[in-house]
């Protein structure tokens, strides 16, 4: 059998769109998630679960109620459950989510920005 | 409160051995971990989880009973559940594992490779 690892450069080619994760593999019900950000997101919590992020490229603020984390390239976070947080990227900036299948982006908000869920790449 | 992104490097700056994942965030019931590798890890499968590999640097060949993946700088593969695998490093390779608290690296198989699975770095 032919197996094919994923690449996350030829993955990030496909897309252009900002804050549209699109999916890339899936462990057990869990979804590995690659985004372009720009600008400011919207503040939101996920009540239900954690949520890591990967920096792959660039920089990005996250920004929480009592305090903010900047991640660099090749450095991660895991935003608790049910704590509010606002990504903000000043430039544009390439990362890894992990989180439960299903997962919304915009959590316990419903914005312009609420993306699809399903959207594999 | 001071929040702390998690930096792969210099969690890697932090030990030596190889085939000795090393913990370094939880997302749920999941863990990340770090390990350095290189030669031959054993054959063996992990009967209740999928398995993620991501190379932060290197290559890393993973031997499947049917066919081979390579996987280079900036890829991942998921390795089902139950499929029986040997990862093998020719050089030195630095990857992020993700799997379910308590996997153990060696899976059914009790080897002298067979690390703790709860060390945290």
């Amino acid at each position: 059998m032919e197996y094919k690892p994923v690449s996350f450069k030829e993955k990030f080619s496909k897309f252009t769109e900002y804050w549209s994760p699109k999916i890339i593999a899936q462990l057990n019900d869990y979804h590995f998630k690659l985004a372009k950000v720009r600008g400011e997101f919207v503040w939101h919590a996920h009540p239900e679960t954690d949520e890591v992020f990967i920096v792959i490229h660039g920089n990005l603020n996250i920004l929480l109620r009592d305090g903010d984390v900047i991640l660099r390239e090749g450095e991660m976070f895991v935003v608790p459950k049910g704590v509010e947080h606002k990504p903000v990227a000043n430039d544009e900036c390439h990362i890894l989510l992990v989180e439960p299948v299903g997962t919304v982006n915009t959590g316990n908000v419903v914005d312009a920005l609420t993306a699809d869920n399903k959207a594999w790449i």
